[in-house]
């Protein structure tokens, strides 16, 4: 189902942007699991809109209620259900849009698909705020990946076309602007302002790795890493591109330059190089697993855009008020992040079958 | 599980490069299909080896025989098998690679995954040879889109670095080399006939279109129209990157030049560009879904490379004889349309179920 | 996942018996279909709590917040959740069973397959109080199903071994006790009322009815009507048996006298008999589809009781105090029909794709 | 899909009575497993028709060819395909019966289901045939569960409302009748004898016991090991009930008497009687799991019966000829063992993702 992921880990996102509540259900989490409840809001926090003068103004805390699958913070086993309540519910802004799909946006696309039924506020199902109840799986993946040696990392590789500098190492979590180089941070920071004083948008690529994978993580054909992550990446709005390892790079190397040549390192098989981005025939092969995914630009802009009218099947024009991202990609850093643990974590109780005692 | 894709239709690919045979199941092709044999052999054929300079040797039929599910050619609305007998095997050519895998192959992540059990022998289930049951279900899921007014065109876009020129408009089906400009196609060769005089291999990217689509196909988060084609793609072995639209390159574009304004057109809702790739919210709008997926390089290349002996866990090289495609990329331009072809119908048939009668 | 169900229609229910609420979330229900929330809450009251002289104390309004999914009550096409805050919740009646599990529950099984991070109190997930929001999607689906010209009705067919008299014909929905003779209902809770001043429990058999079922549900060998009703019937607590038509007593008959002959009538095919209970491999045939399920007796009863002491691995005796129905078999009628409701309209999505317009 | 089950094994069942082959594709048996192709055979001539004078002349070899997955006979751990060649097709017996739907077949049902393209010829995919890819599936997990301790056995509780005597503690594999009891056999064989003199025949009710199995196995709500093992055992022809432990009696029985009282025994907890059939709240408790599943006469009888002309949409009546078994009871037993195993072992392998190394 198109809300849900994951055949042993199994997440259900629900809620639209104006609703009530959205939230996450939880399956397959195993029982005795202790989750740390300040460092999810910690990890929660680092998507939280109304952070920066770079992000919309909206403001929500975000803290999640769990529901069910928790005694005292530990897991017991059943479903895990957290809501977050849409406190800040704005549907003024939209009423002005009815009939006038936004370019960019879901508005024209879930208006055919449901009919004229589809809840047509913020995007409804399809705003960037249910990556909220994402990021409160990844969260929770997070910590559990934590315990067995694994972790993800990740950065903007590039935004406005501004690329970052230097290799993707360590964790930028703890930086007030996700870049590996400060001064491409600065300059992608002033694109975005710029931008915003436009009345335009920015687009940019995360990067992101996970380090400390066992080998052998990862299934044949449909199952690959790549499939299983490329499921949930693209399940977060705006991304249009996903890449692993060197990716469209390697579509132009030679096979003796791509290849990753085998190597024994303290008594460990590992790759010389990583062009592959840890993954072989779509399992891990114990090097870092490494991809990029391209964000198109916020559709929403301050600027006059063309458009139709629904109703009376006539071109026209609209300008978009409300508060908006004039771009997401520092916001969409965690959520790339919280995507890898999910697809990960599925992945590895996936493994454990494997695996007689 | 790993070797099935599809929720509606649902197809699982079996068999090894030198088992006794490959195939496929399909389940979900509505009763009364006819499917045409000839026009299914001519589809499987643009993806047989063997035919050209530049792929491999290495000749097989490539004619499935079809075990059930059909009645005269028309389908009886249960699972459709169909095989292909392993005739020319050649597992002679794999006996010294065994403990050395080879680089940019599955050999040393399945022997980790198996424990040992794994078939080796040309890559066992990892095999290239696996996207001709791929293609059968495909093709059938060609001509069941076709009576839908859906086809799907492709070509390469690029291959060793060498740009096509033009637009992707028709298809490629009929030419003997797949691109758009012929003198591109013919540098493409040249550079094809280098590489393999060096012992060496280069990669690609092909480019897919699917026409004729009706707006409302598709499904928010997870089963958006770039997942569903995600699961599949990735699912060809040597994908490493895929993007939708103007994909990558939207990350370096503003929010007023990468959305596509809407226009009406002869009653009929249209965007101006097709920057989204025809995908919205991961629903279709009804213009061309355009997607590109990025081949690495053929991993078996006639050069020594560096690996490990895992039995003595000490650094070696290999040599690998047998006979491989310096370039696979012209045999993949028709798995991806079969790829293409799956994820479209799958969801076409998902569409159904909203549609009230 | 186990507390997951259906294809097309997909529910996942969540929650303890005490922990802050329970809850469903319902992928694939059409947009556009108007819920009524008066009739639903009607239908949740024939399974509430603390109607009836034979039913438990414990009462709790069970009124669901519907935290997403509909809009002004019609259905926007994305997941509905509904929740029920626990607010009757007395944890400490529990307190003393702590490591004494409780025979016919499942307090050992949990405490094994969770390894002690279960969660006890009430019977946490296993607990009957997980089907109320069975029963809010069930009672969606009646209503969806209403509008298809398909009814579900049902009754006690026996309890604690009196049998009830005459055919199921009608709904039994609006009786204050749902048997076809009164003269039985009346004995039943004669029976019931007997058995709690013994401090004792009775157990029963509900049957079921499909009405106005199209022929051609279902599908051949794993989800033929019989497995998709089964997969959510047994997921009732309680039930230890499931037949379809004549059932058990199918298997001491004679095939000429089983097999129900085919006749036209009014132009329409029919069978004379319906031994087949409406299902012949597994599809309908458009007669009325009939199950009964059996139900063991509540297992939790006010006598002493042979246990074991986890902690010690000792034998032991309980006595459980709380409050328990004497006999849960009146509140599972409608639980029965919900959940011939969620398979049936489930079914009905899946059949809607064989159709080509 | 309908002719596939599992969650972490999965197969998928092919073919119809006369196509070129019926099989199987069995995906999630782990890699490195020796399968004893001597001992599966065994296993499947339990079922193979042909073999008794009670059973249909049709007589088959039914040896599965194995195209991939194995190793000299060890699992590499990507899909297994087995098919088996429909060699003695006699499709001009049912050439008569076209337009004439069969009573207590699927003819009806599959004609209204596929719209008339269905193959009607000895029930298509609806043949009791499936049964021998099934049987494979089940014969491979039998052995892999015997490695883990596990066994199978079961009997024919009842034919033709003959009851077998003595409780099941034993397999009757090796027996030449299943039963416990000779003298009950005899009778039950005379029972056949008699109803194939008079052109009818029997149904009968197969008893089932799973040995051996860990506590902790099976899920809550939808993923009771009674969900799971309905569904496979449903999918055998012919199955129109279910029970566990003491079933449909457990209805009438007094909460005090139907409770399993807990006790330690060795240092380990068994309960002193097993009315549950093994399984609380769908997990087992270590005990036997015991189920009975109701087979109906065989609808195939050699006397005139009353069916519909669907061409005319008038009365008739019609007579097979063709062969069938006059009771396939006793064939169906290994077919029930296979549906335990397979159930058995999902469970199984679903489980170790649970256990923390």
């Amino acid at each position: 189902m198109s809300s849900s992921y994951g055949q042993n880990l199994r997440l259900t996102l629900f809620g639209q942007s104006h609703s009530e509540a959205i939230g996450v259900t939880i399956e397959g989490i195993p029982a005795g699991e202790r989750i740390d409840p300040a460092r999810l809001q910690v990890f929660l926090d680092r998507r939280a809109p109304g952070r920066a003068a770079y992000a919309t103004a909206r403001r929500e805390p975000d803290v999640p209620e769990f529901l069910c699958g928790l005694i005292n913070g530990v897991s017991c086993g059943t479903p895990i259900t957290a809501i977050i309540r849409n406190t800040n519910v704005r549907p003024a802004d939209y009423a002005a849009l009815v009939n006038k799909p936004r370019p960019g946006h879901a508005d024209y696309t879930a208006h055919i698909k449901y009919g004229g039924a589809e809840d047509a506020s913020g995007g409804g199902h399809f705003s960037g705020r249910l990556t909220a109840p994402l990021c409160i799986a990844g969260g929770i993946c997070l910590q559990l990946l934590e315990r067995e040696g694994i972790s993800v990392i990740s950065r903007i590789a590039s935004l406005g076309g501004i690329a970052d500098e230097g290799e993707l190492r360590a964790s930028t979590a703890d930086k007030s602007f996700p870049t590996v180089s400060e001064a491409a941070g600065e300059q992608m920071k002033a694109a975005i302002a710029a931008a915003k004083a436009e009345g335009d948008s920015l687009g940019g690529v995360v990067e992101c790795a996970v380090l400390g994978l066992p080998a052998g993580l990862g299934d044949p054909i449909f199952d690959g890493m790549e499939n299983r992550i490329a499921s949930v990446v693209f399940g977060i709005p705006a991304v249009k591109g996903l890449e692993f390892g060197a990716g469209f790079a390697l579509s132009a190397m030679r096979g003796s330059e791509a290849n990753d040549p085998f190597r024994v390192d303290n008594g460990r098989v590992v790759t010389e190089t990583d062009h592959c981005g840890g993954i072989l025939g779509g399992i891990t092969n114990g090097m870092p697993l490494v991809f990029r995914a391209a964000f198109k630009p916020t559709p929403s802009i301050a600027r006059e855009q063309r458009t139709v009218d629904l109703s009376t099947m006539e071109n026209t024009t609209l300008r978009i008020e409300g508060r908006h991202d004039p771009c997401i990609v520092p916001r969409a850093v965690p959520v790339v992040e919280a995507a890898a643990a999910i697809a990960v974590y599925d992945a590895l109780l996936q493994r454990r079958k494997e695996l007689r005692t």
